[in-house]
């Protein structure tokens, strides 16, 4: 069955854009090993707002919309983030969700991206039934390194597509470009935990989220933190999603971070005490801190967690 | 005289841009009677947030913004709907305002958008003096039901058009799409009033409004309550309108929604009491919460009305 | 050494879709003396919320983005304006800043906009290192009357480009564009007072800001106090900035313009107490309310300054 869009095919139309505007954007695009494509998004160059957006709706394998405006409480942050997707499953899932892992010697990043749709590496694309074979992709990575040879040789293998016709976006969560990416991913956290709930994904219909843009930070641990403080104590995400009351209601339980056992400290603390083994930290941290759900099956609306600024606040300005 | 604008022409634009893109925008698009043209924007389909505002945008006569963005109050809704207009009064009420009675059968629906200009089959027009003889044009259906053969005639006649020349857009208030166009009319409901209140519309010079986003309702009455209480209770416009600070200071009292005689209880609450006869119900109810009008002449503002917190609780959340 | 960016031929984009969008932005265009080009964005016509926000990107030499959204208090204002830039020491010093002064005869304007950059008048490109020559170019005055034949001669003349390459965009600060593009500044304020603190500009990497939408004033003096007022009692900066915690925290409490000693009165009635003497006004006056520095190098942010909503109300609403 042939797919109605390609998240490859909107996805380059981004990064054509980003390629064509990179002197403005603050990026710096060159050939890498093998004769890939890697567009330094925050690495050795500073970005800008408007590249991360545009790195952001790549990931969203464009099909979603992100904006930077405003926050409405200017001792958190000055600015949001603010997210839609159209086809939010897809997009989210089968598109932004950093799944893909990908290492070799010292370099280890997840990748992220529509490549993901391509290489099926992952079991999530048993369920979502979507699969490309487009004639370019791009692999998001979020690392402070460019992909050594054994990278781009890995997934060109595993696309079956020649290392010129892959697209490496570089940036860092220390820079800004890869704070804003991170941020955008307030939407994909709730439906990939709803996900883990195992509620069924097709019932999703629209999804909408922001969360506050957090201060760069000085080294990739207190990044993490605050980008996922950011989402986890700070996020807001609408659903609108079918089903029973029952089943809605339970999930808006469910679904906010605070049903976490871990909830309650910065993400650096939690991470730090659990020896820096990301897996270890209880999986339904990850999630924004307010869900409001609309049934469109009976117009009621479901409403669980809340933010929490305190914990924002130590997140964002304690070092 | 020739018109320096073509609504139509700015419409189509848009539509060329939603029927290309309709896969993504969650959006159908197929033949009707007599090789007309129906975009099925939440019939059978379940939209998007943007194919909401572009709807919004094609109403508006291509002549409008929308965009979707965080509500100042989550409690309410997690966002709000922001619509400005250059030309606001072609704009509003020469393509927005839903004007063009529209029945046959069982089928009716009060038609809007950039066609009612081609057809002048409204009061309205002989005040506006606009009038268009485009090559294509747009009917927006805000109902649950395809037009039957019997509208697409009519209005080829009336248009002295061929039907595969129109383009119907239907988006039914309790989907996405109709939702947010609908809550989009909180601009044009200001200025339909400022005529209601006969204060001359050459005045308004600019207009911009927003109101929060309801959730989607179950049924139709439910959703029209809904999409107007966003509006009623919810809506803040602001008008740069000329004239002396006595004129303003009394369009500021009398236009919000509170002065009317029906204000303060949800709409479907006041429909039901009407036994649901639309035209039973104070015109002067139809307009937004907040007013805020600053003279160009005098430089002076003058604010009228305020948000009902409590009444949008009401209606957006009981069922 | 050949720039990367030509600000100039990025600002003439815009500048092309203003033209041709002429009728619906509420714009006049037509040729000025020696064949220059006119483009009245509020002389004789009304202008428009978007006009306004594509003046302002042009001001920006085409680096920055500028939108409108609903402000977090309506009792001040309705709507805000949002504005960052790339390279934002370029797009608000290189080209936003209105730094050359041009008069003839009972003309007097402050010259904005990217044609700075080829004049070179100002000392400040000297600190910039930055020059273009480009085919065509455009200056952005903020009068209310069209530059006479001397000044288009003089410009020619300074920038080496016949009459007809150069395109005027006149906009009084009492028209919507006009009020739009001076609160645009909000960013530029902060980033010209950096200089004038002798802060090295090299080291700003990013900035953001937005400020309250003023009410159009009656007359030039209440239409500047409004937009200053805006910025200086209403304006809030975000910037990413590399230095020492030492000087970055001083910079936080040298930069907002509660520094100053003329604050405290509404701009109108500082401006009335000198004599409406300009240069008799504390230079440190003019910048934002707020600023947030996030230090790219340490990860701390440093605040100084806040809103002042009683003097913002002042300036709005007493006349």
């Amino acid at each position: 069955m042939k797919n109605k869009i390609s998240i490859n095919e909107k996805a380059n139309k981004l990064l054509d854009f980003l390629v064509q505007e990179k002197d403005k954007l603050g990026i710096e695009v060159f050939k890498g090993p093998l004769g890939c494509n890697i567009i330094d998004a925050g690495v050795r160059t500073k970005g800008s707002v408007e590249a991360g957006l545009i790195v952001s709706e790549i990931c969203l394998g464009g099909l979603g919309k992100t904006n930077l405006l405003p926050y409405n409480n200017i001792e958190i942050s000055a600015y949001a983030i603010n997210v839609y997707a159209a086809e939010p499953v897809l997009s989210c899932l089968g598109s932004q969700y950093a799944g893909w892992s990908l290492s070799s010697g010292d370099f280890f990043s997840l990748g992220s991206g529509p490549v993901r749709s391509i290489a099926q590496k992952e079991e999530i694309f048993k369920e979502l039934k979507y699969k490309e074979k487009p004639q370019n992709t791009i692999v998001v990575l979020e690392v402070e390194k460019f992909p050594p040879e054994a990278i781009v040789k890995k997934i060109a293998a595993d696309c079956n597509l020649e290392p010129e016709k892959i697209s490496f976006i570089v940036t860092p969560t220390i820079s800004l470009s890869g704070n804003i990416q991170v941020v955008s991913r307030v939407l994909e956290v709730a439906i990939h935990k709803i996900h883990e709930l195992r509620f069924p994904l097709e019932r999703i219909e629209h999804g909408l989220g922001f969360a506050p843009l957090p201060p760069i930070a000085k080294d990739f641990i207190t990044g993490m933190g605050r980008t996922n403080d950011a989402i986890i104590y700070g996020g807001v995400v609408q659903l609108m999603i079918q089903g029973s009351d029952s089943e809605l209601e339970e999930l808006s339980r469910k679904l906010p971070s605070n049903s976490s056992k871990d909830y309650g400290k910065p993400f650096k603390e939690i991470f730090k005490n659990y020896e820096m083994d990301f897996y270890k930290i209880d999986g339904s941290l990850f999630s924004p801190a307010v869900i409001i759900i609309n049934s469109v099956d009976s117009g009621k609306t479901f409403r669980g967690g809340k933010v929490n600024e305190e914990l924002i606040k130590k997140s964002f300005f304690d070092v």
